[in-house]
């Protein structure tokens, strides 16, 4: 697998009021998205809800994503879960409707006993048992989990995993996969907080939550960077940065859906335990975002 | 529902060294559980390794649990899911298989989100939909997340909730609990390092790993107490924490089957990413074990 | 040194609205609480503010107790600092002023490296070398240290190592200290919080933030559990447990000064960075305090 | 204050084998620093065991770095304690032994209360009475407190204090703190672990526990990519990366300080609780810096 070199939206799931997905608007991103600097799509990743999905829905978010996608675009699928059975199972049903890769969750349940062996023994069964490539997802704050860099260090070596997506934003930690990796393998960051220090530090890509709603200038802060524009590259980070805190921490998947809607994406309503953000909440947040993004 | 009185087994689920669930053995243990002093069963819980179990699986072993448990005791089963919808859809499909009740894990996924209002959406539109009571269950050491007071105290007086299992062994909390629920709610502890002062506090019922194991030393460190034997409840307590600690904490689950298979029931092995334990870590444990358990 | 039977109010030290130590308000307290039912008196310890005290006022405070205190009472000085030798320093000055025992912290700066090792090191040279009997003080919430099991063993064999103050909460953690200390080794609660489990374990001490405010209603709690009066004992611990809550993790020192104040002992003001409650945080206070307590 | 330009080393403090300060080697320590690339001096630091020091050692050390540090480069002092007025204190007696800044530890006992609304107290009374400018100092790993960047926003338009050192090795928190401060006020990494990604946002000052022993590889990244040579500055920030991580992380301060001895410079004992490395960690820490290092 070629490495990747640039932006790749981890796809939102839209829902209608009433809980049901809305397939409809989904397809409406896919087709805008196909206009956007992105390099390709991520489906069912953790900004997709992908946890209060039934596998029908999962499957055929990936069929839709498949049909619908710019064809020279690579097709990720967010097939991790914590068994390394039931993840070859669904990894290999996505890959039979077209998937590139798989970006599989470090398993997290048992976290004391989730250590470098633990990681090892599992992303080697799924990597040999998977059709398509693998790569390592790791995040912290949802998982409580964080994989060490000896396993990393071991898995990147194994030739049907390919990379990883880093998304705790530790960049020191950043540079320490990217110092003991195989070369071959693709050190990616998952938060765009870390994405100018990541761009300084020579990686090329980002999955990003931000790059739902604005993936532009997140493909924009990577080209002045490869032009050499260092320093109009990391204004722009700057001024980014807080539409990511208010789309990742600040409001999680509500805030990142509602802003999704703000700027012509359809985000549309989470599904229960989350909730839509209040009006206030959504005061805040176009505030902050009308602050950083020339609509 | 009654209110439970006694010790319920979270059931670990045995599975051949090829990874298949081994029913046989699992039906094994059941027999045996029949005969030891135990006020029900708890069948697909955190014991169970159930996120490494397929759906399918799970069915089966809740129909084998109805099959085979003794007819005057409680049938629980832990059919929490990240998502409301799909704890609903899972919750009533055990209801019709025969279970009588659901522990519904605390959503964890998202868990700077995991507030006291998302608990409270969740367990709320679970509960209205699911066709048995509903108990809630807390285990910060694995989802990282702990429910509030607040909340309890709110859920506490859904007429579909009817109790929690409290496993983070932290008693001051415990009292809190029980200070602030509502009287007919049934605070449980869900691990035997609080067993005996939970028991000083009032509370009945306990659903802990090491019930699989040693379920009988459990019901006599209540019946001590209950007996105002207070002094011999303490000593044993004190005399079983160990292994305790050995069958959680220390080495997990693979710790908890080797156990089993020690104590005459069958644990048999863990699936990927879990790992059976290696020759020194049973020397350690049976070590551990032969101190606290006359055989 | 004969074990502790009873409470132990960590005193705090009243300071003037212009920072200044107010040795009159000290003393006042220490007058009131000769009449209380109290075991002993902790001088300089976590409550007193004793970081931001300078070492001479430090040395004040202990002389004014040793003049006042009630004279069969104990006189326990909190006199640890990081450092072993400047521990020892203070401690020594303290029992040359008629301090009988010292409460001394973990060292915890460096907190990486302060494993077992690290405080076995520590208390023997320290317990070596001090003239008073030593007494371990641990309390994680603010030292983000805990002392493990194994080095508390050791520790509590050493003859100048008498018992220690657990404030953490973690009444599993005690049980587990109880267990492996010497039995000439006295373990003690250090938050009403795990009081009453505590009593129910066998502990007949306790050194707590709201023993300045509530002294008589924490040593009430004892005299009906050790009278066999177990259900109005639990009773009690529950209608006073939300004091204890405000004056520790809710408001902190400054909310135990009010609430001294406000039940007649002098708590005045704090020193800077801790800050005074406003008048909406007193309110709260005392609507709790009042729920609890008959005036 | 100008704005500071290069590499401080937070010199560390030489105890001889029966715990006295090595005032020979700390002076020894000083003359090589001297020779080295470094822009200055802070004494009473972190790295500088301070909290083990009483205050005539602190203020030996103050006066000794003021006599031998070559004349025209910065002198800062590490004069921050819990309390502001013994800051105060402290500070001012060092500002009269000749020292022309302090960086202040952000006060961290009662750590849940020490919130920005106290940072803000805290730092506003102790710049409106030191003598000299202040600079703060965040290291959570030692203090488990994290300054916001609304208190670094407020407090970075205070006319004294003039900036920060961060040493939590948190890019995108440096980011904030870069895009939150007044232009006037200098925020500096405290780590290695950041410096390269500190230089790539602009930052010009890095105060790291490696420049004890490794000044000048320090120094050289900074020398790399001022002058464009972004590559070869990233591959020496990789090839020191795993000292750094030894000389902190890792093994501590006994470690930093055999490093130094292991390059010329003078660490020599540590005092107790902490331990001087073992002959297996002086081996490994050995291999670590033969690989980086070219001696």
């Amino acid at each position: 697998m070629e490495k990747i070199h640039g932006v790749i939206p981890p796809m939102v799931s839209p829902f209608k009021a009433n809980g049901d997905l809305d397939t409809e608007a989904f397809v409406s991103n896919i087709k805008k998205w196909n206009e956007d600097k992105i390099a390709g799509y991520l489906v069912i990743g953790s900004n997709s809800e992908t946890v209060y999905l039934s596998e029908e829905e999962k499957l055929e978010l990936v069929r839709l994503t498949v049909e619908h996608a710019k064809k020279d675009r690579l097709i990720m699928v967010g097939s991790g879960l914590d068994s390394a059975r039931e993840t070859i199972r669904l990894t290999n049903k996505c890959a039979s409707l077209g998937a590139q890769c798989a970006l599989v969750l470090t398993p997290f349940y048992y976290g004391p006993q989730m250590d470098s062996k633990a990681m090892i023994r599992f992303f080697t069964e799924v990597a040999d048992n998977s059709k398509i490539p693998v790569l390592i997802y790791n995040v912290s704050k949802f998982t409580n989990v964080n994989i060490g860099a000896d396993a990393v260090a071991e898995l990147s070596r194994h030739k049907n995993i390919v990379g990883m997506k880093d998304s705790n934003g530790d960049v020191p930690q950043l540079a320490t996969f990217l110092r003991v990796a195989d070369p071959s393998f693709q050190v990616m960051t998952g938060t765009y907080s870390a994405w100018y220090p990541a761009l300084a530090m020579g990686t090329t890509a980002i999955i990003s939550a931000m790059a739902n709603c604005c993936p532009n200038e997140i493909a924009v802060t990577q080209e002045l960077y490869e032009a050499g524009k260092i320093k109009e590259s990391f204004e722009l980070y700057q001024r980014m940065f807080p539409v990511n805190a208010a789309v990742t921490g600040g409001f999680g998947i509500a805030g990142l859906k509602y802003v999704c809607d703000y700027l012509g994406y359809r985000g549309a309503s989470v599904r229960n335990p989350l909730a839509d953000l209040n009006d206030t909440q959504k005061e805040q947040i176009r505030a902050i975002v009308d602050k950083a993004v020339k609509k």
